[in-house]
């Protein structure tokens, strides 16, 4: 096990109807609200007037900055940004999935920041200051909701970049009922999203962290068994709250305790991303059992491990490398079950671009842990996403 | 799943060699240090000269509170809180197992506390406010490192009470090397404490928190193959690291999220090291077991669950009440096997007073919640317990 520091501060206010503290809980940080959401789901089902309808009862300011896209753009956090110097804002509210959540993190160190704020995302470092921030979360996903993590896109500078060190949220309201509505399709990415957040950290060298290991293939078996109920049954509240309490639990620092990282696949689709604006999660989804294969000699045991606890491989007659190649077919099947994508070419990607999007991620230098990638390594596990 | 609200603060530094970090993180609260221990083993092995050098050269000044036992008096609780209104201390920084923490974290909230101090642990309320806490753990047992809660004992009352809603420590260091020098039967008692806590969140009639579930399962299952380990080389670092992370997990708060906790074994318990004074970790060897039999057709199905998840029983041709009695068999044997003791007659115990600890332990109302005990079942697993 390595050395590590582990510090996690956020307020998670989890079930069926916590929504109704939110203007109780705001109102511990002040007066002046500035409300952020992406696009008209929230208002077209009803979360958008009950949280405003909340906030006015207690005579809230409220300020806005909605129509916040996925893969969240520098412009909107510009925008929040301006709001707050403005209207001497107390706390923001994020009222949305990773990317708006991300969106607001930015906002909320940028207030402190002078200069241009692309520079504050591309430099990552530790921010001193933030604005408060909570968040009523509407997307299982990206686990933003209880860390200190964001990710922004320059859409100019087709680049999108991981800021860490930014604030935990103070507060994050999860209730399962107000992902019902997701639709499908989002559910999935969301639920690929999170196994490859548990998969970064699983895939390590420091592999001398049993428990660790262990409650990461449990957020992989609840999410296999839960995802199938979801896809049943959309209001399927246990199965709801279940991927909702994984995806908070998949990135908020438990499961990587005393691990090294891996995080590779994660910097590839984001070039993928950046470029063609595709969900993360369905970019994951096409990405990473390439990259298992591509990396699999780097922990055939472990491969094997993930198998044999996560999908119930019997092993019995099979060497460790086919129990490994087993766990991979079997992951793609999982994301091929839930209709997530296979292959880039489902969506409109031109083939010219992989070598780009290979020189991208690399620019800083090689990527991953389990293996460390060069250009030609990223190339070649995009090129095998490509087929 | 039922609601749940969650949030622990207590930062962690977790490793070999940390401890040196200690008076750089004691500064940042102040100057004046209280430094709270227990017997003479921090002294004999080294650690107390350690931290004495360590704060010295950063110029902190040094109250101290020593000798504090397990079970800890309120008569520590008193002198503690005297020695910091008397020093205007900034940290208390307790060296030792949960007893110490325990106390320390007694005489944190005692500081504000006007009034009799064994009334304030009575109340049992939420504390406003408390001196900052730092600890350095020498004894993976109580999880009071990163919780807020205390136990402390009226040795004249004969009484030992639960205090909750204490102050989360503000950091915690835990050197897995800090507990070689654990004696074998404490390193056992401090196990068995861990796998008690996990029972006492396990075992609920809320059960569909499967990843909860899962969790818990797994700090078991980690217990079970370290605690082996360890008895073999008390100087496996990585076995000790296990054990240590377990025991912090095991009572965080972490794998109650979304559950009804029972807590009838440790009240249970209280009331017979009240009187008895023997260590907490051998009075849970004792009962739990028995306290499994009693209740196990509350959850048949549940105790099978964790048969088949922790033990690996195989249930081929068993019924599910076979399968569950062979669990709470295994969980015995476990025990066995780390010569924790069965049975209250292993200490001089007089069984006359089993009724009186009965009496007392539900002297507030029914106790526990996957049963829900009087003074008929308790009396009953203490005599369970005795024979």
């Amino acid at each position: 096990m390595q050395n590590f520091k582990f510090q996690n501060p956020t307020e998670l206010i989890f079930g069926k109807g916590e929504v109704e503290k939110v203007a109780k809980k705001a109102k511990e940080f002040g007066e002046n609200v500035l409300l952020t959401y992406g696009g008209g789901s929230i208002k077209k089902f009803g979360l958008y007037d009950k949280v405003i309808s909340l906030l006015e009862a207690e005579n809230i300011n409220i300020y806005e900055v909605g129509g916040i896209k996925s893969n969240p753009r520098i412009s909107s956090v510009k925008k929040g940004v301006q709001i707050c110097k403005e209207n001497n804002i107390d706390l923001i509210l994020a009222v949305g999935g990773g990317s708006v959540i991300d969106a607001s993190k930015a906002i909320s160190v940028g207030y402190y920041h002078d200069g241009d704020l692309w520079e504050m995302v591309k430099e990552d470092g530790e921010f001193e200051k933030a604005i408060p921030l909570g968040t009523i979360l509407t997307l299982a996903a990206t686990g933003s909701e209880m860390n200190a993590n964001a990710v922004i896109t320059n859409w100019e500078k087709k680049k999108k970049l991981g800021v860490h060190g930014t604030k935990y949220p103070n507060f994050s309201i999860l209730d399962p009922e107000n992902t019902y509505t997701v639709p499908e399709n989002y559910t999935v990415y969301g639920i690929v999203d999170i196994a490859a957040h548990v998969f970064e950290q699983y895939f390590s060298h420091t592999d001398s962290t049993p428990l660790m290991d262990r409650w990461a293939e449990d957020i992989l078996k609840t999410l296999l068994e839960s995802s199938a109920k979801v896809l049943e049954d959309p209001k399927d509240y246990d199965a709801r709250a279940d991927i909702m309490l994984a995806g908070t639990m998949a990135l908020n620092g438990f499961v990587s305790m005393g691990k090294e990282e891996d995080w590779a696949s994660h910097a590839i689709e984001h070039e993928i991303s950046a470029i063609y604006d595709i969900p993360h999660g369905a970019g994951l989804s096409i990405v990473f059992p390439n990259w298992m294969k591509y990396v699999i000699d780097e922990g055939v045991e472990k491969f094997a491990q993930y198998g044999k606890r996560v999908f119930d491989i019997n092993d019995e007659g099979k060497n460790e490398k086919e129990v490994a190649l087993e766990a991979i077919k079997e992951t793609r099947e999982w994301f091929n079950r839930m209709n997530a994508p296979a292959n880039l070419s489902y969506y409109d990607i031109d083939k010219n671009d992989l070598e780009i999007m290979a020189e991208k991620a690399v620019e800083s230098g090689k990527i991953g842990n389990y293996k460390n990638l060069d250009k030609e390594d990223v190339f070649e596990i995009l090129k095998m996403s490509y087929k």
